[in-house]
């Protein structure tokens, strides 16, 4: 079952269910997103009778646009960005000469802003060009309710749909809101997600052991910047799920991203941010040679599947200047 | 006006109007908090008309119970919690023999969970003793919508109401998530918030310069802990709101904390939290003295104002051992 939320003027938007190729759209029986998300078991049958009818072509429907889409979940309760692939978090060790890994043993995640998500196609808006304007290409998935406490078993059976996710990011205030300890505030704006969010079983064997293990194709300006494979992932979703509710419970409509998709591999399968890339370029040369964004800047994210079909559809954005831009 | 949010079976609550004196209630012509946020300029009217008539003893109501109160938001889609009476942050560096204070002349925020929010006579679950439970009483605020860039003008007004809340913490696991740099995760549990929150007209003079100029008085198990004044919040709202807004936009319903109220003097006038006033033990005596909280213990935290009244109410919450157990 494929999901999108669209544009109806209003800050949640309006669910619909899309047919398996994308093609097609019809209204869901269920408002929003959100509203799903907190009654999942008792929707759900009514919502794949839905998905059943359109693909079969057997209920009134409109052509799909993915310009109209908001997020998945425009905002949410919840948004939980994981660094679960290490060989990013070990190359930028690498790269920046730091003392030690900060990743240790335990999976690291970060608290995201969740209340204002933004859609596949919408323009990305930055204070300035001199923040270092980067891009962060993950998997993300939106969970049912977890109990504090949960096991392994609890927390695959609590995930509800995949996407991918573009965790747009501020590099030039990263190293100071990390010396702080507090973590990520002004360094992690607005995060992108897909025009859909799908069901694990549209993947078939490519959701696997907790992973999407497909190829996130990463573009800038139309050229291709990274393919990284999401079957590299050391943590597994379900793993990230537990660490997150060992102290607490996690409310349906929790988003969850893997972080950076990554084989830290910058010079066989190129990278899905700018710093990896980069960190790369410094151990081989000694310097960074690829520049931050610019206003203006187009970034493109889709996994492939087998066929090579784009079962998430793709994210496609500008860079561009906010109304009110910082003087630097 | 104060507002609060009536247990109803549903994740969000049922919207009421509370009497000036916290004595009685009505539904309130929005169904939600989350709802009203959303449409504050326009419901605000018929709102204050709502507290008017309730106040005057014209319409009908009931006794209000805080017993029956959620968290006035008991899920929002933002938290986040600063870090803005330096006095804190200054007797901790030295307690703990820091290098340096984290600090810096930026405020410190971070972005805490908003998906689970507890009420202020809930019980407070927590997986084992082992982990170092402790309190943390602040002032908080809820906000309208924040644009990017926001002046402190816009900040300001953007403040919709002011409530108390306790930032539940577990001591034993902020230095490794802070040594992370991604912040704090499990360190940082299901927040606590007081039985209603109130326009910030409701305090008269003790609302001035973003700040509330309240003590907060902090007991446990009966006995005062610490009373000290908000008046020594070295940011301010405002400042703390343009500091959170500078690259991004902030969403209605939007919760702010002040952090940890303190004068940085736990012998004079005691502590809104155990962590601080340990740190005044190991300064004076080389070690801490205080424990960290146990299953059974209760917490209760409230503002009195010039006349004696608690425009607040009050939280009162017992810390018990959660469902699901860790073996420590």
């Amino acid at each position: 079952m494929k999901l999108a939320s669209l544009r109806d003027g209003g800050r949640d938007g309006r669910l619909a269910v899309v047919s398996r190729d994308l093609s097609r759209a019809c209204l869901a029986p269920v408002p929003t997103m959100l509203a799903l998300m907190d009654q999942w078991e008792a929707r759900e049958p009514a919502l794949r009778s839905s998905y059943q009818a359109l693909n079969d072509g057997q209920c009134e429907s409109f052509a799909f646009d993915p310009e109209q889409a908001m997020a998945p979940l425009p905002r949410s309760f919840q948004w939980l960005d994981a660094s679960a692939f290490l060989a990013h978090g070990a190359l930028m060790t690498k790269a920046l000469r730091l003392e030690k890994n900060v990743q240790g043993d335990l999976p690291l995640i970060y608290q995201g802003g969740s209340d204002s998500l933004l859609g596949p196609c919408e323009d990305v808006p930055f204070p300035s060009e001199a923040l270092g304007i980067d891009f962060e290409g993950e998997f993300a998935i939106c969970l049912g309710d977890v109990p504090m406490g949960a096991t392994l078993e609890e927390a695959q059976r609590a995930i509800r749909l995949l996407t991918i996710a573009n965790d747009w990011s501020l590099r030039a205030l990263a190293a100071r809101e990390m010396a702080t300890g507090f973590g990520w505030l002004q360094c992690k704006p607005s995060t992108s997600f897909a025009p859909v969010a799908i069901t694990p079983d549209e993947l078939g064997a490519a959701w696997d052991q907790g992973r999407v293990k497909l190829r996130l194709s990463v573009s800038l300006n139309g050229a291709l910047f990274g393919q990284p494979d999401g079957a590299a992932m050391d943590f597994s979703f379900p793993e990230l799920i537990r660490h997150a509710a060992r102290t607490r419970c996690l409310c349906a409509g929790t988003l969850l991203g893997s972080g950076t998709v990554s084989e830290g591999a910058p010079q066989r399968v190129g990278s899905a941010c700018i710093a990896e890339m980069r960190g790369g370029e410094m151990i081989l040369h000694g310097e960074p040679r690829t520049a931050f964004l610019k206003f203006g800047d187009e970034v493109a994210m889709t996994a492939y599947d087998a066929d090579g079909h784009a079962p998430f559809g793709a994210l496609s954005q500008r860079v561009v200047a906010a109304p009110r831009q910082e003087i630097s």
